[in-house]
Formats: structure tokens, C-alpha cells, sequence
């Protein structure tokens, strides 16, 4: 779909990145600034969105005796992004909002296909199948060398089964990400997320000036 | 795989139908019978069969707002399915164990596929991202006239989201399932369930004998 296809429309515009690099205080300040221009903003999460997705998220963060398949994982965030689809996203979009939505399916690619190794085939697999052609028409990534994003995550006590993976697995995710802003330049836009948070807002508001 | 081939290893037999067939009690007495023999017999059930399994058919069973997107339900049965292969089907037929499951990959063809309409190529698909090539190496299916099933499963005071879908959806579950057995006429033995248990028995008994 091209941007000339799409200016009638809404606008879907994902905020991506390892642990602690801010996307979740940005999304906020973005969605502020799009609705003083007017625009309807619907702002969501993944996994999430839905009170099914809000389910699955409980399911994914869990605890278990034995560690979870990686394909169990990339299923679930499926299952959770397909009722996300249906009930959130694809209506705003039609309607004519903006959505924006902390994660989508580029962290599948950085959290499970890199990260967990299930490779970038899976991924697409269920792409297609759950997506046909939608694709967000941005995505925001905000990249922090790892320890630092860590760090930061570390203080706001949040400790998920996601947070207490290895270093190793945090830079294998932000090794993922950044390889895929390069194969997408179209769509990817890299905010280097160490900086204050109004130079990180004033490279955020470049990152989408022609939308 | 042919029967040749598995003669060493273990079995994997499915047991599926439309609710009150009397699957799950032929399930126990066909566990019995082959552990006199001296096999060692896992015996499990979908959706389910790992703590994580269970988790998931808990949000499969849930109530919501919103009726839940089909595919959000194929995916989430395999994501369960996953960890089922994982953790417990694939060691026990590893280590030459019969193993008997309530439902499996077939119940997806014929409730997703065919009574949701998501149509049998998602099921395929998703049947080789998480499967692979193991398939049953039979398939067991309990057919019933629909009515006579659901006042079966009534009856046992069972009302879960799927008994209470429409005599319509069930004769497409029994009609997709039917039409499996047609084309897969080497994996499928249909039993016809409208019989005294021992009568039910003795069918089984036959439709195993080869293996």
C-alpha cells in the first residue's frame, strides 16, 4: 500500500525496541501531540488490545514448570494480534484514526524469530496469514545499547520473563531490529532513544513529518 | 511415515467426534487394554495436555465481550498444541509409548476450518509450521447423528462455548469430519457411536488390529 494509497485513510504507527527504551512515555507524548492537530488517536499495546489479548498476555507472562515453547510464545502473540486486529486496529483504521501501538509484528521478528530462533520464515508464515497485506506505515524504533535499556528497565521494578533473559538474548533483539530498519528503510525510522526527552520528541516529530 | 516404517516406535492414536460421542470414555477403556498387553500408554487430551495446554484452554473456554475471532482460536489451539508435541506426545513416542489423545489436529480441520470458515488451508499451514510431518497414525472418529451427541452431552451437564453453538455448526463439524475419513481412508476408521459400549468396543478393537 502506498502513503499516496493510504492519505484518506488512518495511519498505523508502531513504536518498537528492546526493554527501558521509552516507548511507552513517547507513545503518550505523541498521541497528545496528533490530537491537538485534530486527528482521532487510538493508542493500544501488544500482546494486548483486547480483553482476549489481555488473557493471552496472562498466559505469555506466566509461570511454568517447564519453559515455554518458542512456538507456543509466537502462536499466542498471533492469537492475541489477530482479535487486536479485528477489533481495534483495522475499525480506528478505517474510521480514520491513527493508531499507535506500543509492539507489533516486527517484535515477533526481533523476540521470537531472532531472539528465541525460530527464524524469520515462521514469522512471515503467520504474517500472511493473520495480516494479508496489512503492514504498519511506520515504525518508530527506539535503540539503547542494551545494558543501559536494561538498566532502565531495572529501576521501574519491572521483572517479566522477558526482562530476566540474558544479555545475550537483549542483543540478539537489538541486533534483530536494527538489521530489519536496514532491509525496511521505507518504513523504519531508528531514534537513538539516549538523549533527553525532548530531543528524543524532537527526533520522534522528524521521524513522522511526512505522514 | 509408513506403518512399516514405526513398527519400533510408538503409536499415536487421535480420538475425535462432535461433543457426546463417548470419546473419552472408549479412551480409558482402550488404555486399559493395551497396558495388559504391556505397552506403556500416555493418554492426553486437546486442548490441554501440559500446564500451559490447560492455561491456554482456559482462555480458550472464556467468556468475552466480543465473540472470539476464529483465528485468534485456531492459533491459540496451536500454541497449546506446540508444548503438547514438545513435552509430552513426541517424548512418549520416542521412547516407544502408545499414545492416545482426545482430540487432535483433525478437531482443528473440522471446527476451525470447516465449522468456523477459516477453510482447510490455515489449518494446513499451521499443521506444518508446528507439526512437521507427524501426523496420527490413526485417527479414531465417534460419529453420531448430531442431535443424539448433543443430548448425550447435555446430559453430563456440559455447556461450555462450543456445546452451545448452533445444530448448524455441528453438522458442519460432523460433515468436515466425515469428509476427512473419505480422503484419508489409509489414517481414519470411523466408529459408528449409536451402540451399547461393548458393541463400540468391539469396533474399536478392529479398527486397531493392524497396529
Amino acid at each position: 500500500m502506498s502513503d499516496e494509497a493510504t492519505t484518506t485513510s488512518g495511519r498505523f504507527i508502531t513504536f518498537e525496541g528492546g526493554e527501558g527504551a521509552g516507548k511507552s512515555t513517547q507513545i503518550g507524548v505523541v498521541a497528545d501531540r496528533l490530537r491537538t492537530t485534530g486527528h482521532e488517536v487510538v493508542c493500544t499495546r501488544e500482546p494486548g488490545g483486547t480483553a482476549l489479548g489481555e488473557a493471552i498476555r496472562g498466559v505469555l507472562m506466566g509461570e511454568y514448570d517447564t519453559p515455554m515453547p518458542p512456538m507456543s510464545e509466537l502462536l499466542l502473540v498471533f492469537a492475541a494480534r489477530a482479535a487486536h486486529l479485528a477489533e481495534v486496529i483495522e475499525p480506528a483504521l478505517a474510521r480514520g484514526a491513527w493508531v499507535l501501538s506500543d509492539r507489533f509484528t516486527d517484535a515477533s521478528y526481533a523476540y521470537q524469530g531472532a531472539a528465541r530462533g525460530l527464524g524469520d520464515h515462521a514469522v512471515a508464515t503467520l504474517e500472511a496469514l493473520v495480516q494479508g497485506e496489512r503492514r504498519p506505515d511506520r515504525v518508530l524504533l527506539f535503540d539503547l545499547p542494551v545494558a543501559q535499556g536494561l538498566a532502565r528497565a531495572g529501576k521501574r521494578g519491572q521483572g517479566n520473563r522477558f526482562d530476566r533473559e540474558t544479555l545475550v538474548f537483549h542483543e540478539r533483539v537489538r541486533g534483530a531490529y536494527l538489521a530489519r530498519a536496514r532491509t525496511h528503510p521505507q518504513r523504519y525510522r531508528v531514534i537513538d532513544a539516549d538523549a533527553s526527552r525532548d530531543v528524543v520528541q524532537a527526533r520522534i516529530e522528524q521521524a513522522l513529518a511526512d505522514l
